[in-house]
């Protein structure tokens, strides 16, 4: 099993931490929300023989960004993607595959549509799209995505840190509901209260949602400014039962992607890298595999 | 200022509480969520001198229903609806007026429709009705309702009641959010806390959204059987500053309510009762005055 290592930069006057390991073809990992760096830990340890593995704590998760941020909604899937462009420039890595996830998949698709020509595919589990549309708000699926309001409240921070059993009720409940092995956490369910109750990292994950939330009522309103399809390599494996993002919804992903290679992953959620880590990174080698030998 | 009593029943074996006070004309008081009867005091002490105001703790709230009650979806408004006519019954009243609040406007539609002869004027604050229809989830208003859908989950009374401070946040910033005049329960604050941190008070009020569900998607989705309109004298009072319930769906409550004066109060959110006991009591004894001297 390949070493991982933390490695601190510093990014706008604050920290920037990322985790690597392994040798081979760079492979940035984009963590989701409620997660950081630590979620790639089980496909890091499967992987490392064949890449170097980049898993970077998204500013205001884990331990990047500035300690006890405010509530801001300016921490959106573009400062992302240019501190994403920045650390990549950091580190010399010219070109790199993209694994993404949630938030992840966001910054993955800003990333592919400002620097393609760096990029040798887009690697996505369940996938926010625009093509999602007014689903979001249909009337049986509302009961799935009240934490995406929730998460902006002013207060929203205060009540989820006010003890740390709160803070494991809110995140834990939450990962086992959108998980189908509802254990995939267990083990690593302290380390993740311990993120969560440091740094102020419960409102910089929040954060995302305030930054998000323009775009997100776009989505559903159908008024996102149209965009040109992207063109990269791309891998869909979506978890075949997630609840908040439905595997059905990815009908769309064809007007979306040009060159798209989707399946399901049975008995596997929100998180397929953290629920059958097996799987998921066998998948993950082939595709970068044949795009090696196609390349 | 009248004594305000308290009164103890007995119904389906567990405890039943009404608070009463004043002498006149019988009146209900119908509380809604996040309250129990208190909300309805400072009303109480305006109007003892012409009603007889009975203000019951719905089952489940208060210091009604089993204590520590089981997430449940048996709770809406048809049982509330007939523990409310045993409640006339068990005091012997024959026929009464009804002041009634959010959850407590549910009910007290449910009851003119049963007995419709026992009932002299329906006064609501803003009333959830199914005129409202799918505006619940209009892209923009979304970020409104995700209570609604929280307060079903099967872990969300473990995390509210982690602690009395993650108790009083979320009740604290809802009520407040909700409100215009952001100072209206300051002074009852520890009261409502210690409301809802005793006998299993805030599963017992999650307990009326897991059960009003269905009820709410079929409105979502203008699914909900037509009834025929309330023909008894209605006054709605709407607080011209709500959020949740904005005023302008006020649009429709000619069609569901056939013998209807409707006005909006200013400066007034969520709570008349609460924000503006003056002016809702006035209008309160206006209403009834006005049909008393029809009558």
């Amino acid at each position: 099993m390949p070493e991982i290592a933390s490695h601190f930069l510093s990014l706008d006057e604050a920290p920037f931490h990322y985790a690597r390991a392994g040798t081979g073809e760079p492979l940035l990992l984009l963590h989701g929300w409620p997660e950081f760096w630590l979620t790639w830990k089980r496909v890091m340890e499967r992987l490392g023989d064949r890449f170097d593995l980049i898993a970077p704590d998204l500013r205001g998760f884990g331990r990047s960004g500035e300690p006890d941020p405010e509530p801001s909604d300016k921490v959106g899937p573009e400062i992302h993607a240019t501190d994403m462009i920045w650390l990549l420039d950091a580190l010399g890595i010219q070109t790199c595959g993209i694994v993404s996830h949630d938030v992840g998949c966001y910054v993955a698709q800003a990333m592919a549509r400002r620097i393609p020509e760096r990029i040798s595919g887009l690697f996505f589990f369940g996938c926010v799209y625009p093509g999602i549309g007014n689903r979001w708000i249909a009337p049986d699926h509302i009961k799935e995505i009240w934490y995406q309001s929730f998460n902006q409240l002013p207060w929203a921070a205060a009540l989820i840190g006010s003890s740390r059993e709160a803070c494991r009720l809110y995140f834990g409940n939450l990962i086992r509901q959108w998980s189908a092995r509802k254990d995939a956490f267990d083990e690593v369910m302290e380390a993740w209260v311990d993120n969560f109750m440091t740094r102020g990292n419960i409102q910089g994950g929040f954060n995302w949602y305030r930054s998000a939330n323009a775009m997100r009522v776009a989505m559903m309103k159908g008024e996102l400014p149209p965009q040109p399809p992207i063109g990269l390599p791309t891998r869909v494996l979506w978890g075949a039962e997630e609840r908040v993002l439905p595997a059905a919804w990815a009908d769309k992903l064809g007007d979306y992607f040009t060159d798209l290679e989707f399946s399901t992953l049975p008995g596997v959620g929100h998180f397929p890298h953290m629920e059958d880590p097996d799987a998921t990174s066998a998948a993950i080698r082939a595709f970068y595999d044949r795009l090696a030998k196609k390349g």
